[in-house]
């Protein structure tokens, strides 16, 4: 069968299929002149993601993934991992993955609705981390639980010995016509002399730049916990969702901060095409008309608010709010040009617009994309 | 089908092939004893080019190429693009590509006559860089624009914003039994602050070391423009070929020197094939009687001068002259060995013999290659 | 046809395989407290091998190999290589390949008895080196020989024109139920220029750590010269091993010291399944009854005794002695569970214990792994 590539299959349970996807960003970061960020903003262009790997099951109920990011000339290990299903209802994945941070982390990054995730996805260190999880869904029900060491990259580190405990349910019954997403997610993480601080940072909407405006600068701490909450609301071509996210770094003899994040989207598909939503997660959206089959694709507006808050206690690394328009077009399954704006305002700000902490940033990004 | 690789199809428009290429050389680089180039000459063993990727099309005359280059132990992006191509005539490219340089340089490496290309090549900078790109072709002609930004490794860096624009013509009609190509390209590159300077610099005839006997140093700049001219005649086994390029660098406040480089050549396959061109660049020769069939494979002789000249104004990088001779053994279609001579003679060079700029370099080297 | 991955095949001689495989590890090192090595040692996760690639043939009896390991998140080449296989008893390789080092060393990694390789393996830099091989196997006679330079990361610096020579015979005839296996290797190796010392020492029994408790630290050398020496015996699920190594570094105008290496082993399927050898190397055991039929896969229990002596003349290094227990389980084919304990005495060790060089060391670690 093809799925955007081929998936080649042999009797008893074998099958094989290779991986793949592109990601290329431009985008303009317009911020006062006077911000202090070098030749950080202004316009940048980049291979966002460039993704290469394989995918494949065995007999027994085994499956694999084993998927390399090499968008910055080096090496990033993304999904690599071996799976087992004793059953429909049970996955139990052992290797790098992701650690159920919540539905917009989980959801690929090929489907996400602006060309970025909410600012508190990267600003919270979403990363994936080797560990064995498992998954139960059943109908409307899903539990994941997992626990995990670190990042790939960073376990090369011989003194890395962190480790976390994450877990996420996930309630999504049919309501009417639609169906409703309620979800909530754990996480404890405990350094482990690995480490002696963490930070909080985001960048300006978009990531052609390495610029972060709010950044809690390094904290000292042993570990830290964060909790999820998710809500959102599908049918048809419409789709709202609500996250957010709250942290605290778990400060030895000092009182702990919390520091906030969250995102409240409406999107609406003009085309008569509907937004897909499976597994606790949103999915690809293949356009029922395409360009091949003399149609104009899928068109989908969406539009966001996006807060990050990194001030707390004593704390002061920055609020950022943003107020996202995207329009993405998908001409054919397995394709995406998107158009990003951004509005952003930025107070208490780690990076100063000359004296001045409280400043606006707008942004303009596009993105041109396949996978297989 | 089989093409080096596995080519595997679906009704609509989807195919896939996995890619790949491996050259292996050994060198020899003999300068007098006096050269102060430390280690860096004499023999020298490399893997000159490991390539794994893959490429393929979608619905909806969509196409992509992804391939990265880990013969250094890391990663080279290489061609990473998406192309869409809406009629036979017209293909458009957005992504890491060749900004149409030239004749050679747009030849795949896999078919050049010598072991390297001919020096102003790697000396002007010729390199991938990530842009959108139109290519026009009918009959005889072929128009290739483009604007693109930098190198995909450069571009990880926020500071990058160089921006340049490129265009090349040929005009290839038949001319009796064989076919003439006439072309010229232009190039306009704005440094736009993401660098200072630049440096042109080419290596003794190989690349097994990283020495480089001619060599401007950093020239301040804002920007570069450069032309190129070729002309080309081939018919059944021999084609004759004559590429001259000139790069200005462009000094603010200073009078702009103005480098050129360029080869002659002439090749003769000896084994009843045919060379073969194809698109504005040279292609794949496939032996007509190879080992597996009987027969020797193909043999090509090839015989070049080569020059570039760094010296202008008041820059004196030096002036690399060269003659090479090269027997090309084709044993099996996507299989080919090479052995290669060259004799340097170097003038003004930026790396002494004692107190003498001026000295001769005999080199000898070879190469195993395969691809698919 | 399927190994794991699929194998796609064309008339003429054409084929092509992806490959790939991961070793997840997660291992306890448990040295006295006082043991000065940090935060080294203790628990610990790793990526073990992540490797990527492919194989195929081509016609005229060629065929390549093109496999890198990104476990590092960085890229290490492993197999790259392209062969000629003129007869069914020849077959020459060009690439980065292993130099024949002994029956552990050439035996995959997916099919050793341990976690790791005995200590020698690392310790004397056992690796992969660009060369020309050719290997000679007519029933039970193995002849291996080949010419090297150096590691393909070694081989980007110029000065390394380090070469060596590298042999190994092997005679396994059948000696009533049995095969009886023994085998000889010998190395020899300039530096060249290239580097001015050697340096030899291994890992505590697993690769968690980089921590090497006995150590020679660089050791002023020209050269080095190694044999090796093999005897196994495989019948049905038994198997028996004991294997030597010893490394001679050449000192300019000094004594050249001799360190040695080798284990004994033991191993015993208990499911009905066979050890498999072939080609003079250990190969994939293959469950009869796996899983996915019903059955518990195949089971083996394997027992060692493992010694590196970095210990002579001036050179005090340590003595490393080991004693291993290991069971493997193989639910599928290509798929593997790894339990294994070591015991480690350590004398005159590298890393003291408080100031105490003799010590014992407990380790037990895990391994998933599967491969295509």
């Amino acid at each position: 069968s093809w799925k955007g590539g081929p998936e080649v299959s042999a009797p008893g349970g074998w099958s094989f299929k290779p991986r793949g996807r592109l990601q290329l960003d431009s985008a303009i970061i317009d911020a006062p002149a006077s911000v202090n960020a070098g030749d950080g903003l202004g316009f940048g262009t980049e291979v966002r993601r460039a993704f290469l790997g394989v995918e494949g099951t065995l007999p027994g109920n085994f499956g694999y993934r084993m998927e390399v990011d090499v968008a910055s000339s080096g090496v990033e290990l993304t999904d690599v991992f071996l799976t087992y299903k004793p059953t429909d209802k049970l996955t139990f994945t052992l290797g790098h993955q992701k650690a159920f941070w919540g539905l917009e982390e989980l959801t690929s990054d090929l489907f996400t609705s602006m060309l970025e995730r909410a600012a508190f996805n990267s600003a919270f260190n979403f990363e994936r981390r080797v560990g064995l999880s498992g998954v139960y869904s059943n109908k409307d029900l899903l539990v994941q639980l997992g626990a995990f060491s670190a990042n790939a990259e960073d376990l090369t580190s011989d003194g890395n010995n962190s480790y976390s405990f994450d877990g996420r349910i996930v309630y999504a019954p049919k309501i009417g016509e639609g169906r409703l997403h309620v979800g909530g997610s754990a996480h404890f993480r405990d350094l482990n002399d690995s480490a002696t601080s963490v930070r909080y940072r985001a960048r300006p909407f978009f990531h052609t730049t390495d610029v972060r405006l709010v950044d809690t600068g390094n904290i000292p701490a042993t570990g830290e916990r964060s909790f999820g909450a998710e809500l959102a609301y599908v049918q048809g071509p419409f789709h709202a969702t609500v996250e957010g996210h709250q942290i605290t770094p778990l400060r030895p003899g000092l009182s702990n901060p919390t520091f906030r994040g969250g995102y409240a989207e409406i999107g609406m598909l003009l085309t008569g095409d509907a937004t897909v939503y499976k597994g606790g997660i949103y999915d690809r959206i293949r356009p029922k008309s395409p360009v091949s089959a003399g149609g104009i694709g899928a068109v989908q507006m969406n539009l966001r608010y996006d807060r990050i808050d990194l001030n707390d206690e004593d704390v002061a690394g920055g609020l950022q709010q943003a107020a996202g328009l995207s329009a993405i077009w998908i001409p054919e399954d397995y394709v995406r040009f998107i158009l990003n704006y951004g509005h952003l305002w930025v107070s208490d700000a780690a990076v100063l617009a000359g004296a001045d902490p409280d400043y606006q940033v707008d942004t303009f990004g596009v993105r041109a994309q396949f996978d297989f």
